[in-house]
């Protein structure tokens, strides 16, 4: 018979246990962050209808982006996002929550696209939603990304320090509006601002010229990803509210502690459902993990849904873009997190079980992370390598010694002194250690 | 245009946050001991290529069964356990791997079969498996079944106590042997004693008579269940052996301070890949919620996949089946777990955002949960109705006068108490409440 394939499929992560453990504490810091800061985690179906996940109904494009199936009539699939699932849940739940509602959610999303390097089909982002009935004060988008930013610090041991990027999708949509340019040109040109970082500048400007036919128009739009909003103060009152609430947005920032905020109008977030500020997270020593994380302000989250205005502001941490990639690209010294066991445990003989037992258990009851070799016939000399290859700092060797006298022999793994002592000093000598 | 469904799809589990909170905090505990118990978490891909879900390749009958889907020319499709992945990924990582291998994953599976009452086709499990290569000593199976107890404990004030049933798959191969039953009538037997609790006395005799169509074997199956082994010691030695195997494990567990272990023959675990001694665990006070935790040991997890033997025990904890059902069935009282938010920051007037936001850092620097009101337009009632709905133990208010004296009026939403105080005494106050 053949043998099966060992590999998971490509674009699917699968860290070994060191990884995991590193990957966990990240998550784990992270989490801590958002539940000081009073985010309410949600755990949604990684599988929702298919009419929930898209308004399209072109199913062959549709199968191209994302894992789909259908049991019965109903087509359903994974999700791609942590929105699509929260829209629903919110709509749901109205008289349930209290606004505004924090939410957190830390997920497996899934994106059905053709396997690309350094494109994951199954990855975890980790959100953060603040909601509002009807109204929502821009002093919550400050506040996520004050949260944020505390979430990537908790880390910054390993990914270094992040700065945040401001933009506006009314200052945009202001300028189109003092340039004239119709419906379909509006659209056109957020498309090309959105892949202006990959196109480069010469298609960018051939795009610009394409879609608008007006060198005046084009050197406008060009001009604001090098001086910024400058040139447009006291143009139009809709230039002139976007560029005030955009400043008034950079002091709530400061207040709050948010030190590495900059203005970057060319941060549009493509073409999502934001319809105020955007931002985006970089971290400063890591450019080729892009975009760490982004997000911004919605006017009507739940209007598929629900008739009740849901107004927020949302985003996502690229959690598996950061982690995942830092591991799998060994950006990231896993010897500095220690190792996961403290103690391993090694019995001399089927007789000493019961001791030995008794030992692990009193270990693991003082929350010592410890295992015991229990291939009791197996030689010292196998089980002492087994000690050494989990690298647990001590190992406590019990042998029928050690189990007629109450003790254990416990040998430090580093330095290779040993000593019969009491399983209450040998705990304790494990703990200052 | 018509709204969308907000309720998720049939079968599919979704917690409001305060239940949310308690489902994390059970998981957090039983990760806590596997942790401490020296088991590696793994976190694997949600989805495989078909040929690793299954060795069928009738697609209309496993679809029933399972969410598949196509892309390109690869079939793959969800997990419905966590074995599957575990085999590709140590047959995969065998020189990466210390043996014997303690893995632990925590993950959703997913059944794609049609949604029934009480059946969930998206679940978590929490899965132990312990594997060696070529041998590993069944001291290993009464650790799993130890640190399973030990993991439900942990959550013994809400699940009540557990109990262990042990059953032995080599005692019914002997037995059949014995019977000089043949391969057809002992899968057919093994069926039928895997339904048995679901059919009832009746049934299952009348199908062992269809089966075997002798009365003197059909007896000496029952009798199994209402006497045990008592009759078949000294009827052949692989009888014997599989009769003191049992007896000799019975005395291990009671060493390794299992106290709550009987054997019971009935459990034999289905037809899955076991073929040594199975277990179930059982929540004494929640017969309802059937097995709480089963597994058992197996000769060969990844033949399909590698020509290395590797010999384990394994088994899942049915978490979604305890905690989302009893959450479901309101059977947990979310009181006792206290609320998320120590304090809401309410801030009177947008002047004030700045300090406020000053306070806010520090208490989540102080790791105290909390949370600041920033519609500073809404009125003080708005404001106090919503600490009041959070359940917030204590509000800080922060209004002109705190501002300028860099206080706090803290208020103690139980008692109503309010007293002005400064940042660091609030602080002290809250931690000591």
């Amino acid at each position: 018979m053949d043998l099966k394939p060992t590999k998971p499929l490509s674009g699917f992560i699968e860290l070994l246990p060191a990884e995991q453990r590193v990957f966990d504490i990240c998550a784990a810091r992270m989490l801590n962050v958002l539940r000081v800061s009073g985010f309410s985690m949600l755990d949604l179906p990684a599988i929702e209808r298919a009419e929930v996940l898209t308004d399209k109904d072109n199913w062959d494009e549709i199968e191209t982006q994302m894992f789909l199936f259908q049991k019965g009539d109903t087509k359903m699939g994974l999700r791609y996002d942590g929105t699509v699932g929260l829209s629903r849940f919110v709509a749901g739940h109205m008289n349930d929550l209290v606004f505004p509602f924090r939410a957190s959610q830390f997920s497996k999303r899934y994106r059905g696209e053709r396997a690309q390097r350094g494109r994951y089909r199954e990855f975890y982002q980790m959100d953060l939603d603040i909601m509002g009935i009807n109204s929502l004060s821009t002093n919550y988008d400050a506040e996520i990304i004050s949260v944020i930013g505390r979430a990537l610090d908790s880390v910054s041991d390993i990914i270094g320090p992040n700065e945040v990027l401001i933009g506006s999708r009314p200052f945009w949509d202001a300028l189109f509006d003092w340039l004239e340019m119709n419906a379909g040109q509006k659209k056109d040109v957020f498309v090309l601002i959105d892949k202006r970082d990959k196109m480069g500048d010469d298609d960018f400007a051939e795009g610009l010229r394409d879609t608008l036919n007006n060198m005046d128009k084009e050197n406008v739009i060009k001009s604001v990803f090098t001086k910024g909003y400058s040139d447009f103060v006291n143009k139009s009152d809709n230039l002139d509210v976007a560029i005030n609430e955009l400043n008034e947005f950079m002091v709530v920032l400061r207040d709050m502690g948010v030190k590495n905020a900059k203005i970057d109008l060319s941060i549009t977030r493509g073409l999502a459902y934001y319809t105020g500020l955007v931002f985006e997270f970089k971290l400063r020593e890591h450019p080729e993990l892009g975009t760490a994380a982004g997000g911004g302000r919605y006017a009507d989250l739940t209007g598929k849904f629900s008739k009740t205005k849901i107004i927020g502001v949302g985003a996502a941490i690229g959690f598996s873009r950061i982690f995942a990639a830092m591991l799998e690209n060994n950006q990231i010294d896993l010897s500095r997190f220690g190792n996961p066991i403290d103690v391993a445990v090694l019995v001399m003989g089927a007789d000493n079980v019961a001791y030995a037992s008794r030992v692990l258990n009193a270990l693991r009851d003082a929350q010592i992370p410890s295992v015991s070799y229990l291939d009791t016939d197996k030689k010292f000399k196998n089980q002492i390598e087994y000690a050494d290859k989990i690298k647990a700092k001590f190992s406590m060797i019990i042998g029928d010694d050690e189990s007629k006298n109450q003790v254990v022999a416990l040998k430090n793994m580093q330095t290779g002194n040993q000593e019969s002592v009491s399983v209450g000093d040998a705990i304790k000598m494990v703990k200052a250690a």
